[in-house]
């Protein structure tokens, strides 16, 4: 299993809308990759006031999944939430 | 749900024994904080070359577990599997 996961980094003097994050953003995303859900946290402690994290069968659905043409719309609504610049990360789930 | 996410940022010239991670560190810290399994992820792409995420119920069961006894043993182990030093996250998971 692969884990996608996207962060967002505390950033002074940013904004984060959680409420639109997991009302709009996320189910948007999730209906784009073709996905039942995924995991989102909202920051505690830590360098990241959020996250998500989305999961593939293989490397190859979710490259199939993110090369949806929808993929493009989803990248666009990030200006509706927030001002920071997400960071990315792709793991195998090994345990 | 609380998550604790673990990231070891990869870093140049630094070692990650995976396998002694997912074999013997991870139980370790299972164990001592009363667990029964945490996700495990080995990186792909992106800024991590290893992470774990553990569930706790709240704040407060967190903090109890990582106030165990033994939680000093599980720091001292990370020597035994790479010298990186971890990064900690602390999230509430909302959706």
């Amino acid at each position: 299993m692969i884990r996608f996961s996207v962060f967002y980094p505390t950033t002074e003097g940013a904004t984060f809308d959680h409420a639109y994050y997991v009302e709009k953003h996320v189910p948007l995303a999730l209906k784009t990759w073709g996905l039942d859900n995924a995991e989102i946290d909202k920051g505690v402690n830590g360098p990241y006031v959020a996250a998500v994290h989305f999961t593939f069968d293989s490397m190859e659905a979710m490259g199939a999944a993110l090369g949806a043409p929808g993929t493009g719309d989803v990248m666009a609504d990030i200006a509706n939430y927030t001002t920071i610049t997400p960071v990315t990360q792709t793991s195998e789930i090994v345990g």
